[in-house]
């Protein structure tokens, strides 16, 4: 397929090669054009503008930071015009960055409005994932739609969910997956924190919590960077999971819903933010809880 | 051996007739006799009290409600001398009931002075998993008398934990345990409420991110419990969900720590006993997130 | 001198109607036209538009209910011309609306642009204050400006307050002092409830705790319709409230601090507005408190 | 009257002094006796153990720091009898320490016991308010024991609050009422520190705030602190407010009642313990807000 990608991020970058070495016919976009130089070394065209890309495509895909980076590609800026206007009808778009609901529900609009199809299809998994194809992709969308892209996710995934017809939903479970991540983060920062406080080991507390009541590679994995401190280099960064919280707490002010949990990791990241943590890994929320307890770090300073 | 156990309630009862059909020498002591009274027909003597049931026995143990109940036995009543003046130096005493690292400590201390070995070995495990002997269990104390108490774990468990030498540490490692599933259960509670505010069923979004992220059976057993909302009959009761918050809260106290998450979850408790939650399962927790809300009972009530 | 007032509201009209008893040469818009009738029968014209009226005025004042009105009237929309372009270099615009530093920031860019001055002049008060021109209003921008539109405030006002030269800094003022008394409600929402539960009225309680320590009519004021739960009519409708956290939680979040207590009371509106609260006054916010805890209403259910 | 004090605190020794200076006819006990050496120089006899000083006195006033102390002193320690035993039928206690309720329900019926009148009278004020008998009493008992010691509550306050007829009913609007002034706190420690991140100095946001909506005297003297971080001498001190916010965690939960900001100061107060502000002034709490912002002190550090 005639595949145009935008968005050659840590993750894009992986997601964009996966096409590649599947065999389909792809073209490149990126604002920082030296992320795409790879790609243009091994052939692939690198267009001059999110417009241009989207002139000749069957696909478009987007794979950017956030709402404000994919409203620009798409709705165009003062000085660069966007994909949308130059989108022939029956593209379909698929739009894989973790944005709102509610920009996946104009996308909707905007996409009906103009003859596209438009499917929402955020993905789970961190860089690693990304380079080994092996991402968990979340879609929703026409149906029609997501059949002819199957091909795709499947070079890019290693298991796709269909979550309905309306392409928000797809975001509400990305973002919700999100912060039930988030959630066991800081619950086990404070769990960790207690145990530490009455000299009891982090590591200790988590082989016998995860080995006899939850036994989750998640658990153990995250945990495990808990508990020795590893922060860096970061999987997903800190201040990315911030973003990712104030979405979840839009999304559930727009369906007047309190979520105390999701408003106590939006402050808990500010603290980590305002504390210096927002480079590293998002794990590294649970120096927050260390440090209002006065914990100090784990990992002993290094000897000059 | 020759083993005293007191406290024959949901889990007691389970755990004590383990001991039995494992060839242990028991006797058993109830406040409420009639709980015996099974136990008695097969041939286990009962005791008149604590006091008499301690007096000639090689290992105690106790499985009771709370801190108070282990304090009225152990250290008797105006009515009621304790277990602890009739122990024999010598004796060893197990505590795997959910208590505070508190009173753990002050056992330890009293049965120093008596002569007698402590053990606190809490456990983890619904009834159901008590009478299956695959309790998990969580010991700390001195390793010369664990090891000699070996035979009767393993006639209870199928997991032996031991934390340590100090007997407060296995009593934080087990409401620590309990405050991670509390805190899982909130943050279902909260996705789940975001998600049907969205179309999306608790169901649809447990199986897409336990499947894809988690993939822990603790989250898939109580995902689904909360997803169809089966708060009866009580595994674990509600009430005792919010007394084991607040032993970690007074232990983080002790260690001046914040937990807000625990805090939160006392509160959530605390509106779920206001509603009637309190003898449900403590899953229903989940109710107070969707309640708060206004979202309705996801089981239609019965025609009339 | 010659102004333009957009914004007719319950405390739109109040303030430009004395406004126009001050003797100033008024002219006015409203969205809806029927809200400007008595102003009209006693000889102000009504403009047509927003542009309409800011083609030949001096100070152009808005009071409109939320950032999205006041950007349709400065920027316009496809069907309406904005305000912002029609205005001459040199005129003044107040704007008085309870909006967010970010677009009040904005604002005074644009104005800037246009050759023009930019206050930002947000009040404290409700409609009964407005009315009778006892508001407070808080004051940023530049000074000379501030001096010309002095006697427009005190046509206004009863106190005005003058922060300094940068005009979102009033608007911080304004979303912090909603912050405090929204602060001020849920505590004493929930002490009223601890006091209820034991069997002492809100009324006692706050009589000795305003009495003896706090001496403040706000408390007295908030505190009595608390107490009798008299949350109709609306002084501020508990929407509005929700409105006002939301800007005070981005306003911390652009300066990455942590507001706990702010997040808390996003939670308890949000609860409030799923209860059915939204249009009642914001002090309704106690019932939050109330509802959680079992409480019935103070006021006894109508007879039929 | 024959009036026995216990507790030559800073409170204490201050309402001694001026129950004497009115005439009573006082001795005093204190488990350090040292406090009472002022007292003793004057004339006052010290009696050697609460249980002594109780035997031939018409009132016992007890003025001590906490549960533990009142418990020790009435009713004994291993080493000391206590007060309790000791008193005539007749007698009247007069508990002015801050209780917790459920104490001070157990001190009721233990008196009703012995025949002596119970009367729970904590106090709103600091120790220059002490020291000049403007305390604020709150008084609730059996009607004619009040009006017995009013001529001793007179001389030692400004204004006396009667209750009711239960004595725990005192208790819970003096911890209501602390747990409001430290809400209070909160909210100003937020508000400060969203006003000093957008370069508004506390202290021109508190002159506003408080003159324009709050016209609090408590606010305006708190709020100074705050500004000015003048947090010792310590009026209160940080410690014992965390103290208060426990009985009121505690009473809250007896009744069922959710209070999440009473929690949230909890962990609060423990952040501010954790960081070593236990011993400053309890306004310090507003640290803790700074500090997670990442805000400086305003107090320069002194040069060398």
């Amino acid at each position: 397929m005639k595949v145009g990608f935008i968005g050659l991020g840590n993750m894009g970058l992986a997601m964009a090669t996966n096409l590649v070495k599947a065999g389909q016919q792809l073209q490149v976009f990126n604002r920082t054009r030296s992320a795409a130089a790879e790609l243009e070394r091994s052939g692939v065209p690198v267009a001059a503008s999110a417009a241009a890309l989207a002139a000749d495509i069957e696909v478009l895909i987007t794979m950017l930071a956030n709402d404000q980076a994919v409203e620009a590609i798409l709705f165009g800026q003062p000085d660069a015009p966007g994909a949308l206007a130059a989108l022939k009808p029956g593209t379909i778009h698929i739009s894989m960055s973790t944005i709102s609901p509610d920009l996946s529900g104009r996308l909707a609009q905007a996409h009906a409005a103009g003859g596209q199809a438009y499917l929402a299809a955020p993905v789970f998994g961190r860089p690693d994932a990304a380079a080994k194809a092996q991402l968990r992709i979340v879609v929703a969308g026409a149906a029609a739609a997501i059949e002819r892209c199957r091909v795709l996710f499947e070079a890019m995934g290693q298991q796709i969910f269909v979550v309905g017809e309306d392409p928000p939903q797809a975001n509400i479970v990305k973002i919700a997956g999100n912060f039930l991540i988030a959630s066991a983060l800081e619950a086990m920062a404070e769990a960790f924190t207690l145990a530490r406080k009455h000299d009891i080991s982090a590591a200790q507390l988590l082989a016998i919590v995860n080995g006899s009541l939850f036994r989750s590679p998640l658990y153990e994995n995250y945990g495990g960077i808990i508990a020795e401190e590893r922060f860096e280099p970061a999987g997903f960064a800190l201040r990315l999971g911030l973003k990712d919280v104030r979405l979840v707490l839009d999304a559930a002010e727009a369906a007047t819903s309190p979520m105390p949990l999701a408003s106590l990791l939006r402050d808990r990241f500010l603290a980590a933010l305002a504390s210096g943590y927002g480079d590293l890994d998002w794990s590294a929320l649970s120096r927050v809880s260390a440090d209002q307890a006065g914990l100090p770090s784990v990992i002993p300073p290094a000897s000059s």
